[in-house]
């Protein structure tokens, strides 16, 4: 059994003072089922991810902020770290340590979170120390502004309030649309057109993939997934005519050649930058590619730092097609993983990847922060789909996006 | 990107004395390329799993044996961890430790090796600490009986040689049949019934139906998958029949009522059956299941320790249906893991998982343990289908192992 895609879980940040007992108390959430939990180490800038099912709000992932810890507890490398945990957090859980109590170090955390409409979860670790009574008496939970919940590691008392807690206060809006479900109807045909070239390892699919097959289940329709070379046959095959196709960008003129015109044709890319972001502001970002000039300056950013081809698509491929359309040379920067500059100011376009490792949350406040700057951001497959002269047949299921191409 | 499964990559075991450097010398392997390297710590009992891409032999499996070394060099539960690795390996490297030279215990190793037919690739590691002309004027070539080549994890000097002579001595069947590929003509039809339970992780699908969707599109074929409510109606869109139906084994019976009588249907677990190891054994061992008296033992076997649900299938259902096939109580072990017994003669049958964390040598190897002692043994998917009925049409695209079942 595969496990749930991380960008795909419910994002709960632990934070807390060195020695809290972070780390106890995700040990304690973690282990109670221990076959649902595997860890996903980071690199060494990053925190440490750990899966687990919370029932019956499903896969999350609980962020382990200790590593932060090590930087130690003042300076800028430890604000933006936790910034960076922050910008990817759908939850957060403030960890008090009964001894030192709720401190200035506390509020400023409750503040941060709070500055960014986190909904926040407030325990006093270590209750095996303390009692609820003197929970209760210290008067935390109205320093902290939150209930605070007397937990222990040690005991498991009060884990099964917390998920509780979790469960509650997790907000509803953090997964955003379905892949593709929305777009269809129960009993739906779906093409979904699957190159298979040398990149895609043996006995594979790539995860947007499968999300996309999955979706389709799940919405009770079906796909007929098929390479580009059997499309037109597949196509002949069907009695009715499929609701969509959808194709790997790399294929979408070929795939167009073969589809109907009165059928929608889309792109695996297109929908998940909908899905992952926002496609209204990805596509106003492709819009601002006309007007690239020589000599501007291009932010390229990538959600993970993968294993880099001869022909890179961010290194290789886009550079080359921002260059042909602007006449001339351009200045590129690139940043890979967590790294994404606050000051985007001297860019004139900022072009995204499709974010499969980053979650909803990190790509929404990635779009957000190019929006203050006004800095135009569009993504790979938006990009793609626009230099190709695609885009407008690939938007024609979503009208908003549409019409801001046509503005 | 998603990794290949570990099921589908060839297992390379590095062997050699504590000390000898295979662990340097793996990491001068895997460091090659970073980007494509993954570390999968095994429960304490196993050995680590590093996966990675030697081109063009495509995925292979690390498997660090050092975690035997703390075992220490002698005694019974040293040799039972080796011959647990060797079990499931593909080909072997020999670490010479270049002071010692070979020993009685490189001899041992080498020949519990070949005993099993696995390839030998023999290292002489840390050469730096000897030259080319010293490991030649060693005689190691002669006495060992391969070619012995001087390899140094910290210079990298002979790293490319060593990778050279994997792809040279890997075997050539270790891959087995393809999962339905076989079955299939270019441009042919498969319908993938999948049905989504609540155990099914969001946003995934299981591996099997991942592999077999992938395996069609390598044959130039396509799928179509669906719900099995939605089968019906996406029979009837088909204008041609479709090659075969493969379903989950829960919906057999569902997808059986759907689908033409001339058309093939069977499920993932027959499927998955062949390619994970010999079907034929798999559908003798199912007919003895009506053997089964009451009082007598059966074996089951788990290639790893999922999490249990409560209607497990190795735990609660297939103890149910053979009790009742026997007429009364059966006596039943359990074994999961790389546990596998080597004393099988007490057992009336043996009935194994679907091997999915398995590699195919390794369940190969179980199943001709199982044929020396004369115990039948079945794996899940051969006997749910069995003892519903649903085998003869299952084995329609497998006439040698329809013709076991009709003998």
């Amino acid at each position: 059994m595969q496990d749930t895609p991380r960008g795909a879980r419910l994002h709960i940040a632990i934070f807390g003072r060195r020695n809290a007992g972070k780390s106890s108390l995700i040990n304690a959430l973690t282990n109670q089922d221990i076959a649902l939990v595997s860890d996903v180490p980071g690199t060494t800038t990053d925190p440490v991810y750990k899966a687990m099912e919370i029932l019956p709000l499903g896969p999350v992932v609980i962020i382990d902020t200790a590593g932060i810890d090590d930087v130690g507890d003042l300076g800028a490398l430890r604000v933006e770290r936790t910034r960076q945990v922050l910008n990817k957090t759908d939850l957060a859980v403030l960890v008090i340590e009964p001894e030192t109590g709720i401190t200035a170090y506390e509020h400023e955390l409750a503040a941060d979170i709070r500055k960014r409409s986190i909904p926040i979860v407030a325990v006093a670790a270590k209750s095996d120390l303390v009692t609820p009574g003197q929970v209760t008496a210290a008067g935390w939970s109205a320093e902290i502004g939150e209930p605070v919940l007397p937990v222990s590691a040690k005991t498991g008392q009060g884990i099964e309030e917390l998920k509780r807690a979790i469960i509650k206060n997790a907000p509803d809006n953090w997964e955003g649309p379905p892949v593709i479900g929305d777009l269809l109807n129960p009993g739906d045909t779906a093409v979904l057109v699957v190159p298979i070239d040398l990149a895609a390892p043996k006995g594979r699919l790539i995860l947007p993939q499968v999300q996309t097959i999955r979706d389709i289940l799940d919405h009770d329709a079906y796909s007929v997934v098929v390479k580009e070379r059997e499309l037109r046959e597949a196509l002949a095959n069907l009695r009715g005519k499929p609701r969509i196709v959808v194709t790997d960008s790399q294929e979408f003129l070929k795939a167009a050649a073969d589809t109907p015109d009165d059928v929608w044709l889309t792109s695996f890319s297109i929908l998940f930058a909908r899905y992952k972001g926002d496609l209204e502001t990805l596509v106003a970002g492709a819009k601002a590619i006309d007007k690239l000039k020589p000599g501007d300056k291009v932010l390229i950013a990538e959600g993970c730092t993968h294993h880099r081809q001869a022909d890179d698509i961010g290194r290789v491929k886009i550079p080359r097609w921002l260059r042909q359309t602007a006449g001339g040379e351009l200045s590129f920067e690139w940043v890979s993983g967590g790294d994404f500059p606050r000051n985007l100011n001297s860019f004139n376009l900022i072009v995204h990847c499709g974010a499969c490792m980053l979650n909803r949350r990190e790509m929404l406040h990635r779009l957000s922060v190019a929006r203050e700057s006004g800095v135009p951001i569009v993504n790979y497959g938006v990009l793609i789909a626009y230099v190709h002269g695609i885009l407008p047949r690939a938007l024609a299921p979503f009208p908003s996006a549409r019409l801001i191409l046509d503005e």
